[in-house]
């Protein structure tokens, strides 16, 4: 977490979604959540993720919401089972409120250990719109339970509690020891720069572990190898592919000035492995 | 009308544009607004209409304003006559407030049933911006009448009472008897889907009348045919295209996948038919 | 200046940034300013910025401050050098505040005249994140810093005084006199419009000097040369150049309906003259 402070007055509502800004989703969603919740300060952590990429999503939001500040409402519309039977739950864990669909994107801010937690499923319908579609429970339903939580209002009002949500996404590194560290590829950015879930803090700690200098480790993915993690993506040739720490305090393996996604022909959930030779 | 509560305090100013997101021009409008009005809180419908395309801004302010909570100060800047002779007007109406270019992108708001309602023409000038430019009345008139709005100002104030604004579209649906209901398209969303204007309900009604079942009527779009309206995209293969209700409430063809616009070959205003055979 | 109101309370916090809107970063930014200044209202100059380049995101911060309230705080993160010693500063100037990395960035709102400014470099750690990254400055130097300020927060506990910023880019008008004004290409907008250097009201105060008529100027750009200025973009042909007056209150070269910037292959920096035959 970092140093937040005074956060709990007025309340912030963090929004991340699939529904793109053209189309006036995300503004109707907010005018929903300013109707019932007047004083609430609505921001956007992104609404441009792929339609229905759930691990994109479970990867921003478990980035993103130690940087929201505590008592912030974050509400997750990434929904491909909307009007299916999938539950709906709200989690309060990290001194934050989560809403979200139960289709795996918790499944990164679950697995975080956290001291006390609660989650409840969404079932009292007298605190969602009167009218509820089956297409677009973002306006419906997620955006008046948004409302109510930023209003100061009651997990316990919202439904039963529940065990565990649905979790759909492996560790971030499945296997490491004193020769290798593995994991995959977990997001990419709108550059095509391919984020891992090797974490820049956990990679450096193993580096110390097992070997001096950045400079040595082999860094594997398909059929490319790379020595050494790079200060910037500029230490290499044009259309030369290179490994950085990124913005997301991750291992990042990009091709500088080119979309490494497409040159490399990788895909989300790809191996990636750092090894001492 | 949703069950909207609390309105009144902070004053919402809600923007709808054409002006997309990358030269400054929404930020702009922003800063002469909270310039004047700094307790406003101001949320985007959106600002990507395709420029000029009075048509589908008038379509996603009719659909998204009952979502916006009463008090709202709705400013809309599709305005393809800027710096010629049309008018700028404000509607009261709804509980909302309406300031718009009178081009017809209020033909749907205005058509709605509304007991009470006032229109006036922007005509005093000591309002607005000291230099008006002939390029950008979003931030040189629009933005400081709803400045003026949020602050509680008065519609009297902004200029004289006009009768009716310049109506520029159809009837949603221009026929309807036992046989078939007749609307057209109204929009097409991000993903080249075909917004139809024939509402969920107002068709759900004429089945019931005429027909047992969603499954049996046939949709005619050029020289598409399809019987019954699916529960999903997906219920029908990839590259098919398929009716639906989406997430406006409204009859819409898509084509799974796809983009519908460009293999239907279909715009804005191409007849759609609901037929009960 | 334009005539803002009452803009003191509550804080505005303005941002410009190459970040875009995908990948989370500007929501990141925005969590951390409202952690530690709850009370701030954040507003968006652009997120879409090309990557890296100063030069237009200098245009848009000198045009657009003038419209955002006074006491804004106005935060700019274009910043290649990110990670490196380039120092990061903050002025006040202009009644706002202006917080951006020292590569030129400020250049076109430092060569406004001010009667009183002052600018410090940003070197009291205490106020930034406790941890921060080599690759995501936005979030943990210029947010802190920037809700610092928004909480009225001085100056002088940000870093010692320093004489002047890096100035990169060269004055908007490099030669006028009785036969000729030379500019610059300085934005090329969304559409590919050209936007010059060269304003409006220089312009016009100049042809007043040398000659009765916008008609009758000659605009030279690369081998294209057009006579008078057009009052809108369709007083030409499709696929015609013709040269306006621009939202941004500036002369531009525009190509209607088409890409000017492609047609016309112009790149910012680009010479531009107007002369009187």
């Amino acid at each position: 977490m970092i140093d937040t402070q005074n956060a709990h007055c007025p309340p912030v509502v963090a929004l991340l979604t699939d529904f793109g800004l053209r189309d006036g989703f995300v503004g109707v969603m907010k005018g929903v959540i300013l109707s019932r919740a007047p004083a609430a300060k609505i921001i956007d952590i992104s609404h441009d993720v792929q339609p229905f990429d759930v691990p994109s999503a479970a990867f921003l939001l478990d980035w993103s919401f130690p940087y929201l500040p505590r008592g912030s409402v974050i509400t997750v519309v990434i929904d491909p089972g909307v009007g299916t039977l999938r539950d709906i739950l709200v989690l309060d864990a990290f001194e934050r409120r989560f809403v979200f669909p139960d289709n795996g994107v918790i499944s990164r801010v679950w697995s975080q250990e956290c001291q006390e937690r609660r989650l409840v499923c969404a079932k009292n319908r007298s605190l969602w719109l009167d009218m509820v579609s089956s297409t677009f429970h973002g306006r419906d339903i997620f955006s008046p339970l948004a409302a109510h939580l930023a209003n100061g209002g009651e997990l316990s009002e919202i439904g039963p509690t529940v065990e565990s949500p649905s979790i759909l996404l492996p560790p971030c590194v499945t296997e490491v020891d004193e020769s290798q560290m593995i994991g995959e590829i977990e997001y990419i950015d709108r550059f095509g720069n391919l984020v891992t879930t090797i974490r820049r803090e956990t990679l450096l700690d193993w580096i110390e572990g097992v070997r001096p200098s950045v400079q040595d480790v082999i860094i594997r993915l398909g059929s490319i190898e790379l020595r050494g993690i790079a200060p910037s993506y500029g230490a290499v040739a044009e259309g030369e592919p290179v490994a950085v720490f990124d913005g997301y305090d991750r291992l990042e393996i990009a091709v500088n000035q080119e979309r490494a996604d497409r040159i490399l022909d990788v895909r989300i959930g790809d191996r990636v492995s750092v090894a001492v030779s």
